[in-house]
């Protein structure tokens, strides 16, 4: 069981590492490098940066627990065919027009090497914001039997939301970790984390990675069990 | 066209009544009134209530020029056969055990007598967020031939912007009317209409209700190419 | 655990009431009656109606077995804001222009009162061939924690198999009941059984109503424990 | 326009490029190659191999009407995370556990050298036997304005049917190319094309290679337009 707000998570308690996947959103060179799309786009991706190590430390708990691991990484095909005109007009306004920024051949689609992705982890590749829309997110997941989510990575309030608000329609249970998320817009990240809330609990509950590996430490995990 | 920001709407310039949809959301007795759902969690439904005038106004501007109007409806299934068991422990807490309240048998399903609902207009019921996820809204959409959307209804950021964000990972062109959406919670209504722009208009454009009539009125319709 | 081909249902032996669902496909007038669309279209109905006695039977055991029971019904809205150019096209083709027939508001869109629908039964409405596509049938089975599915109705080779077939791709375990499915082509029908079990069963299994019946009457039931 | 039963194709007789794709199902080395995971089930890889010439053909003529042509190819994640504990029993029973058959990471994953692939072909890599299930595929249909799409491939009655009906179900309008299509089960091939036509064409229409290669060389063609 992991301390959240507005209640604990499970709400049944029963947090069992099987049916668990800490889901990391989109840690990549475009986002977070000084010179990929986000930092392009005019926004300081030092707020993305910073997360790191609490990911880090998130995906080592989860690891030691048992807990499956899901990278999502976003970006268009290499041959761009999933791209629509409105697309590439809102791509040459930025200035992204005959680069490969946020295309899967690009350098910048490759999750930063800072983080801990180990060989077992499961990595899904998206186009839209939700991990949802046009992937085999849903298919990976059901297929493991994972029916709870915790979630971290950036930005709060655009894939990390759009693929919570996607997950809790398709009845997860989900948990956004407050200190594990991080925007370029500071604003928008705060209102995202409020918004999980309202409704009591309309996108689940909202925890910080204390609590969440807190609640992992107790799990027992199938790592130790093996040994 | 519709004056809008970060920039107009449509991108292209083309708007066309035939191919745009008012999407009206969730203006529910359930939502609304001072015994529903929003109430009994502890909201004032007083901002909701407020959108009302608007929202007619942009109906009567969307009739006059041919463009199609959607209304969604939330609720369970009157059996509550697509109700899990959190589902059930969420509404015991809040209370709503035994009433039916958010079900689809119950008054406060329907519409508020205050909007002006047409025989023509188009209704789609839903159980989550999202008016995409598990119905035939897509299925309308696309039947119709419609490809651009402008949102109103409530609340901001949980049902509208559920649906919104899908729309956008779909391709549909998305215009968030600001003045015709509300929630009951302030903070998560701005923010809401905030996140619309970040990454120069991650999820389409936002416009005031005002801009929008005087766009649609510059578009003929069919009703007066009827008469 | 249900005598089947290419192999036993479920496949590992464990058939658990609360988690399979007997599933009836369109048994409406539409399809059975003399004056419905099926017959309108020169098919004969008399296949379709004769295995109506062998679904009831189905129903009768899985009541007692506490197996829920799904009945699906095919047609487009009333208001036929669902239906393209094309089926306008093909509806007028089929000279069913102006009748109600196949929408949700005729009277053909009725399930046949000789099929035996309690007040428990859940009941899907879809426009589509596939139960899955545009409605809120996978909401309902995985809200219910329904993983095992037993097809029964018509027609085994366009209804029938459409879901069927979804059903496989997402991971629901399929028994096809082969007395319990009609099509007005005989060779059709014939063939769709046969596909089920090609690639060693590339769609699950197939079974007739004597092995179902007689599994189900070996899961003791809920409503025999409730007595 | 394209002869086709029953009836002509497009309904409309308006056959526009931009708006169609070849599709070319599961070519792949599993299926036609005397050791894939077809033979190793038993059955005969030849007539899957007879229809080649026919389908590089039909490309040809594709290619030269400015059609997009879309490979797909059927193969589990190279992590396997996206089989079920029945896929894998269903894996073990048929031989292949251990092996790299039907994974995305084997040489038998690989479209046969024989089809003529071109760099601006688009690939769509699938789990299920439709390619809309869980894929990009409507996404890039949608992205290019696609909305006409002929059918060619292996197997008739699996993969093909099964994106077919997908299709049908999702507007698309659809021919299926008799010559062009194949399975090793040549009763089950014959029956899956004979229930496209059923109800006067529940699945869209039929026509040989034949009648295809001269509707699309009607067309003009971008690429004549080009020179």
């Amino acid at each position: 069981m992991i301390k959240a707000a507005p209640f604990d998570f499970p709400y049944d308690g029963r947090l069992v590492a099987e049916n668990t996947a800490l889901v990391v959103i989109d840690l990549q060179q475009d986002f977070l490098s000084t010179t990929g799309y986000f930092a392009r786009k005019g926004y300081d991706p030092s707020p993305l940066r910073a997360i790191l190590p609490t990911v880090n430390r998130l995906i080592s708990a989860a690891r030691k627990a048992g807990v499956t691991i899901i990278h999502t990484r976003q970006g268009y095909r290499a041959d761009m065919a999933d791209m629509t005109p409105y697309e590439k007009w809102r791509r040459k306004r930025s200035g992204l027009d005959g680069t490969d920024i946020l295309l899967r051949s690009g350098a910048g689609f490759q999750i930063v090497p800072e983080i801990d992705v180990a060989p077992d982890d499961i990595i899904v590749d998206k186009t839209c914001n939700s991990a949802f829309t046009y992937t085999d997110f849903e298919l990976v997941l059901r297929a493991q039997g994972i029916t709870h989510l915790m979630f971290s990575g950036c930005t709060t309030d655009v894939c990390v939301h759009t693929t919570l608000r996607e997950a809790c329609d398709r009845n997860f249970q989900c948990l956004t970790i407050s200190d594990a998320c991080a925007s370029g817009d500071r604003q928008a990240h705060e209102a995202a984390l409020h918004m999980v809330t309202v409704e009591d609990g309309v996108f689940g509950v909202l925890a910080d990675s204390a609590a969440v590996i807190d609640g992992l430490s107790r799990l027992g995990g199938r790592r130790h069990a093996d040994a």
